[in-house]
């Protein structure tokens, strides 16, 4: 796979999967370039440009097959398999993530959650037990975790990614409000849902 | 205030917002566009041209003075009082952002938190005692609530927020994993986890 497609078209790829998914549940089993833009409020050109760095998925006049394009991006993006990940953060937002049941069907599984508070350590979070934050690193080295989510307060973020990087863990999504670097061969995703109010707040009377 | 500056102009203020808090935290007054752009992996040049919509905000060789401009990006993305919301939705992910206090020093509170749910009605979250959704016309209009977040499934998102723009929300914020178009003058946001996921997933091994 050419690696060096631009992570904005990357970026997208995520937004045609869960539209495909969308129209597949209507009962369709074809969706044009068109179709998808309209779910997406993204031209079908930009679409159809984006999609053709990945060969020839589309079918002219007809559009894309549903069942071949979900495929073809879970692939992709990864996703044929279910990645086990851990949250960092046993508070209201990550026992929130540790127990959503969205993530499974779109290719991700919460197999642990971590925290450092004597208290919360213990706790059971739907089918998981808090874990003490000390023992994190020996439980993903054993169990060959890539990916962290964090929900740990501001003040504490950097920290815990240090620690998380030094132990081989290569995609972040971070909930911490803080821009945080991570080393070459990192990804980081941030996820802030003020910075979202904040700009919608601008359009308010 | 001029209305035409570009979204994504708007959209890196609240960054700008949070870097000069962090800076204001750990004992700076002064903040440069080159301090603001490496916290923010954004240019320096950028963040000038940015903020020179806005007026004459920095000094020559001295930078952003961080009071005056926190205030002033305070009163641009209009968060000098404190916003009521309400969050659709009292699931894992409802529950969270309801309890979740680092809402309030970002202009924002969850004022009332409603589903439909017979069995979560009337449970108490954090503070709030979760109300019927087939109470929420009333009450946004008693209150004069203009913020929505919406923490449902996608299923009936497009139900709730047909509901939520008929009585004037003008504002949602959408953790339902679904694109949604909304009339003119109403702003959404969207926040998908596995969308930030997948895009992560794609550069792992």
């Amino acid at each position: 796979m050419n690696r060096k497609i631009p992570r904005i078209i990357i970026g997208r790829l995520p937004l045609y999967l869960r539209a495909l998914t969308r129209l597949k549940k209507e009962g369709h089993s074809y969706a044009s370039s068109r179709e998808l833009g309209k779910l997406l409020d993204i031209s079908a050109a930009q679409i159809r440009k984006d999609l053709s760095h990945f060969g020839e998925l589309g079918k002219r006049g007809k559009g894309y097959e549903i069942d071949f394009l979900t495929n073809e991006l879970n692939h992709i993006l990864n996703i044929e398999n279910i990645w086990d990940m851990i949250v960092i953060g046993a508070g209201d937002l990550g026992s929130g993530l540790s127990r959503y049941r969205g993530f499974a069907e779109r290719g991700f599984r919460v197999a642990a959650v971590f925290d450092i508070d004597p208290e919360k350590i213990g706790k059971k979070i739907g089918n998981l037990v808090v874990k003490d934050l000390a023992t994190m690193c020996d439980y993903v080295a054993d169990n060959n975790i890539q990916i962290a989510v964090l929900a740990v307060p501001a003040e504490t973020a950097q920290h815990v990614i240090d620690d998380l990087v030094e132990v081989g863990i290569t995609a972040i999504l971070n909930y911490a409000p803080i821009y945080i670097k991570t080393p070459d061969g990192v990804q980081i995703e941030h996820i802030d849902p003020s910075v979202h109010l904040q700009k919608l707040s601008y359009y308010l009377k």
